[in-house]
């Protein structure tokens, strides 16, 4: 049984709290949090510390915090030579403090405070200093989730730009949507099951054979015509932006 | 029992004819179609017309044919008087001749080839000339769908705007983070439960508090991180373009 200790008491750190807490295969042992209010919800008193002294001895310590406050909670780190590991997706592992073996633990999902996730279907991508340490991420990974991928730091750093573009600017066009429907008195619920087979269609095609629309079968008069109804100035330049760089790609 | 002619052979009319052949509560008499060896695997051979002159009596007939073609169909018609509809997002109902009872039959949905669709989760956008005409399109659209919307042209012109935005668009960055994937030798599955759940989300929440991501949160030193790592100078642009008008929304 694999020994965690969780150092947070953010989205992240909680939902792995809950994950950790319901899984046969991992025990938590502690969780660290300067606010545990945040936590009694979800986790015994007993198990939650505040002094970072009184850590206890664990296979495994994560440190779920800010991405400005790990390198700083990794130094404050009252023992060296164990293992220790980050859950951010854009710090390399060489921003924490080398007196422990350094690793990253990285759930690619966008975690909510009021909608649980499956953890089954977050990918984990795993990072270790020490080859033997992978091992170690990996089992405590698929206690949780099936889906675990050996990613560098350089390559965490691509997936995380890449993650702004399909979840971050994706969700900012449903506003869009959103603001076209309210502008309009029509409801985004009409929207809302063409955005599930969108992103559902991929799962299956590659984007690429999936693209549609005026842009991809280049119909100038359609776009045209979308141009000329946009009044707002910024989503006049989205749209024609994007617009070419479908054409571009296609073309 | 409503008997209906649909007129074309493409994508959307496919689709129609398989969920009209399946309803208890429609009749598919006809379809009309130039190439009719395109419908062979999915309506028997006595019912597809070759000759305009031989369509049949129906109670609705559905036009879906390319936008551009719409306009020429509807008055070949050899009749006066009756129902007839199209099936577009973007062309006005007065598009069609007026000859006959005009009206918008526009299944607000993404179709492929090679993908069912169940058409209970498709929202039908309806529109008639005449009043009376409405209750004959909002029967036919139930009997395949429970999501009926009476949408104007001019509503159908915006929602047909914000469906690029929600489908296009969003599915043309799923193809940057795809290839941002490919040149970085990670691959794409791992990006497809966030997808997923990004477009989940907003099934219950709304798209302004579902967003996330370092725009949403001001987080300029991750953005630079961001801009400096991306090479592609389309993909530059549209990250500066979509994080501007994120901070913008949310500022």
């Amino acid at each position: 049984m694999l020994k965690v200790v969780i150092i947070g008491s953010g989205n992240v750190a909680q939902h792995l709290i809950k994950a950790f807490r319901n899984s046969a295969h991992a025990e938590l042992m502690q969780v660290y949090a300067r606010n545990p209010g945040k936590l009694s919800h979800i986790v015994p008193q007993e198990l939650i510390v505040q002094k970072i002294e009184a850590l206890a001895k664990a296979h495994i310590y994560i440190i779920s915090v800010t991405d400005d406050a790990i390198e700083e909670v990794s130094s404050q780190l009252p023992f060296e030579g164990r293992l220790v590991v980050h859950t951010s997706g854009s710090m390399p592992l060489a921003q924490m403090d080398s007196k422990n073996r350094r690793g990253v633990f990285y759930p690619l999902q966008t975690f909510s405070k009021n909608k649980e996730v499956d953890f089954k279907n977050i990918p984990f991508c795993l990072e270790s200093e020490k080859e033997e340490d992978y091992l170690t991420l990996e089992k405590l990974a698929k206690s949780i989730s099936p889906l675990t991928y050996n990613i560098s730091s350089q390559q965490r750093q691509a997936l995380h730009v890449a993650a702004v573009f399909v979840n971050n600017f994706t969700n900012h066009l449903y506003s869009i949507g959103d603001d076209i429907c309210h502008s309009n008195g029509i409801p985004f619920d009409i929207l809302k099951p063409l955005i599930l087979e969108t992103a559902d269609k991929i799962q299956s095609l590659s984007p690429t054979d999936a693209q549609t629309g005026p842009a991809r079968r280049n119909d100038i008069t359609t776009i045209q015509r979308h141009q000329d109804f946009i009044e707002n100035p910024v989503q006049k330049e989205i749209y024609t932006l994007l617009t070419k760089s479908i054409q571009r790609r296609n073309g």
